[in-house]
């Protein structure tokens, strides 16, 4: 079996890598020419065999309409285009509209697991009609775990970055978890030996998962973290969560706060704060701590 | 009418001032020589008259106990103590339990106003038993605004602090509200104009109060807030409501915000948001910001 | 000064009567016969003045791109449209556009104040170019108390609605304060009189507001609130509050926990916390209980 | 090695099945007269052999200090007594004071693994001195799974329970994250297939863990949760964590904002509610729901 993909970055090359690995042979494009095997769309589209093609979109998700729109021009009828990118499933629909009418399938995947994932395995939840799903299930099978875990074909189109998106929501949350209670483990607490305890707490316990693993290892590797600074980016999706969470009228508390928590951790100070320090110092004559 | 006053700090000495002219004599005792009116308690309470006598207390909440345990002695059957600072309202029955036993009666008052009270009157809410508080009433008419509004008897020993703690957290959030509102104007906003806005929300609105108006104050004073620094102190009262809320099982999500974000505001660097950044690059390999 | 207003609820109304006290003629027209000065918008364009003419928009939201559609043909350049209902501020630049081709201008209007606006006056916050608001000065000045306080040029287009939007999420988070006070004070707090409290916070306090005073007089009314059920709407411009926090990255932990607390109001049962309790029976054989 | 074990209830008896299997002999007393091997403190004190005794308490929090006050009279010097049950941490350094006064040793044993402990092993958190948790260490071994992992010193007396506090306080935001997730999947998402959703998650994701193992059971067990309610009780630990960080100053939001939906989670009508519909009659007029 032979796919195209688009986009070659650092997530896109190791799918391709996971994929050749197990019979899936792959003619990636991308822009930049160090890493692509053909130079350009067409050629890659002419890579593929005579039957229905499949094409892997793993391409940030302010560019995928533009590249779908120079893409399927060269498609035809029974194609399926995978866009396995962090898009907002909001922009499925139309998208998938836009080439069923030229009878082009098309797949949403949303894809788990890092860098990890090259090794050991994707968790992907996919969303589409069953047909084009059913196409691309070998290269789905390819990607995922050895022993086919980490699969479903979680609803129509939409579903599969839906359920991506929640995904990464509930990994905000697990995250900022872990985050408020090393922090009471750090903040004059009787316990002096906090790298041992997440690592205890690796087995036998209620919150032991992947995450804590990952804890346990960036203190090991850096006890105290005294070599890195808590200013945490945040992606599309936490806050996507969020608005979905908004339009259906769901209390999202926790992830919310994991949000909120991660847009002050990048603020030099806060708005907000100086006007609380203002009113306190306005009704109290409290001391305000003055700028500079 | 002639009462005792321990404690005239800010708060204190701006009370008596206030009592002084509205016929009501004050004696004052302080540690500090320069402001108190007698050099020690025992003439403080020698110079009351032979009835029932009042001695009210302001005092920070962590030197009641010992000021108290230096004072009953010096009190008989009848007399009435009010603890007007900041106690914690679990304070408050055994208090009353110890200076029971000598038949010294005993009533907790919140103090609302900050330093504006001076001028307008305070907002107060007591707790005690009946008795009690009818003894000292005239002394609270005479600290709230002209028209004798402002003035709670809220319930017996307790209620009154338990009334101001309850006024605090409220406090905490109100001006949290605002706070998240500045910064939603502040950040990118098309509002150009944000202390007229301000000033607008005062009349007419649904939003308009007494901080609002403060908020408009400190906003002309200081527009953008430049000389300012979002650093915010917290007193008992707010940690206490929350611990109120938790005994109680009842949610709090506002109040406990507006705390948190109140000690945000004071850390260098969030050690939960290390960990957070951490994880992240373990998982993702997403770039860390190295300190230093 | 006449103007024309379409849509006559209750606030539309309200609106055209205080108007009207105030020296500024309003034709009026809803689809309502019985509330309608004019029966189309037709004749209610041509009763305006052969000079540049305004029409305030009054309507919801959703309707008010359909009535722009039907109205802007029949007016001409120089006319001005005042949209002073709720629409999402990020509708009034594209909107202002599609007028501005055609030369007419446009300003939004955020209308504070509910029920009571109509006899004391509207909060206004507008947005819109300098000359357009300067010629509606006179309407806006109609509406506001009869100070003049309570009306701001916030900036331009969109800045009317973006700041109404900010002061409802205020809003949301000052009512969710006074909220969690009261169920402090109703859940084993030693104050036996709520009520009593909430009408003392009304004078001297930190505290006071116009809010403080409805609690109070809700209070009065139904002592207990026994005959309400804790079931709370939410409107738009809370969420859309949440929303651009989102999109400028601001924290807003008090506000939305408002907007989450109104949704968990409405929920027979949460679905969330059925997989709480699903997971505590499956980890620790604790007690479920059953649904029916 | 024989220890004794005060408290067979399931965690208790299950631990003395655990250890029995591993060669730890355990003379296990409780007020029950089925469960027990002896019936008397003083009959299990007398079946230790002569060198240094350890005593295992596995008793609610509420009653280990009646316990500790009968049991001491029958312990000598050199003898360790562990709490292996959920007493607040602070509790601890006291305990262990007035047993040190008598030279009895004292280890704090936080225990972590509910019903699935008994066969995998136990999570293990253990303070107290050096010479005290070396005494007890074979128990810990027996206790914690197979491979020895699982167990950590974590400090002086006391950071056994406070590493135990701090694990439940994660526990209690991990489970809310998963569920926000599952509502949102739940309310109106494009996913049809949530439970194998929920599965596929389980493999090759960042969100991976035991709980979510759990979710999963519990999910296929019943579907949609239609047969259990959100009803969802909490035990002292996670109040015990939110007050921690008010003492400390951290932040929590995620925790406490799980702690509060369960609070939230059991009230038949919200009080906070009802003053917040209240309030909005008041000001717009807003129907409100009627009691009954």
């Amino acid at each position: 079996m032979r796919i195209a993909m688009v986009g070659l970055g650092r997530m896109g090359a190791n799918m391709r890598t996971r994929l050749r690995a197990r019979e899936i042979d792959v003619v990636g494009y991308d822009r930049d020419p160090s890493v692509r095997d053909v130079d350009s769309l067409e050629s890659m589209v002419d890579r593929l065999g005579p039957g229905p093609r499949i094409v892997w979109i793993m391409l940030p998700a302010g560019v995928v309409d533009d590249t779908l729109a120079r893409l399927s021009p060269l498609l035809r009828g029974g194609d399926v285009v995978v866009d396995g990118g962090n898009s907002r499933w909001t922009d499925d629909a139309p998208r998938a509209g836009r080439l069923a009418a030229r009878d082009i399938g098309y797949a949403d995947c949303g894809v788990s697991g890092g860098v990890w994932g090259a090794e050991g395995g994707y968790g992907l939840m996919v969303g589409g009609a069953q047909a084009d799903v059913s196409a691309i299930w070998p290269v789905l099978e390819a990607l995922v775990p050895e022993d086919g875990s980490g699969l479903v074909h979680a609803g129509d189109v939409g579903a599969g970055h839906y359920a991506k998106m929640v995904h990464n929501g509930i990994e905000y949350a697990l995250m900022e978890a872990y985050a408020e209670g090393y922090e009471l483990l750090a903040a004059g607490s009787p316990v002096n030996n906090i790298t041992e305890v997440f690592d205890a707490w690796r087995s036998g316990t209620v919150i032991r998962s992947w995450l804590l693993d990952l804890c346990t290892e960036a203190l090991r590797a850096d006890p105290g973290l005294a070599r890195i600074t808590g200013w945490v980016d945040d992606s599309g999706e936490g806050r996507w969560t969020v608005e979905a969470a908004l339009d259906a009228a769901v209390p999202v508390p926790a992830i919310s706060a994991s949000l909120f928590a991660r847009y002050a951790s990048r603020q030099e100070d806060s708005p907000a704060m100086k006007l609380v320090a203002a009113m306190r110092h306005e009704f109290g004559g409290h001391p305000v701590h003055d700028a500079g």
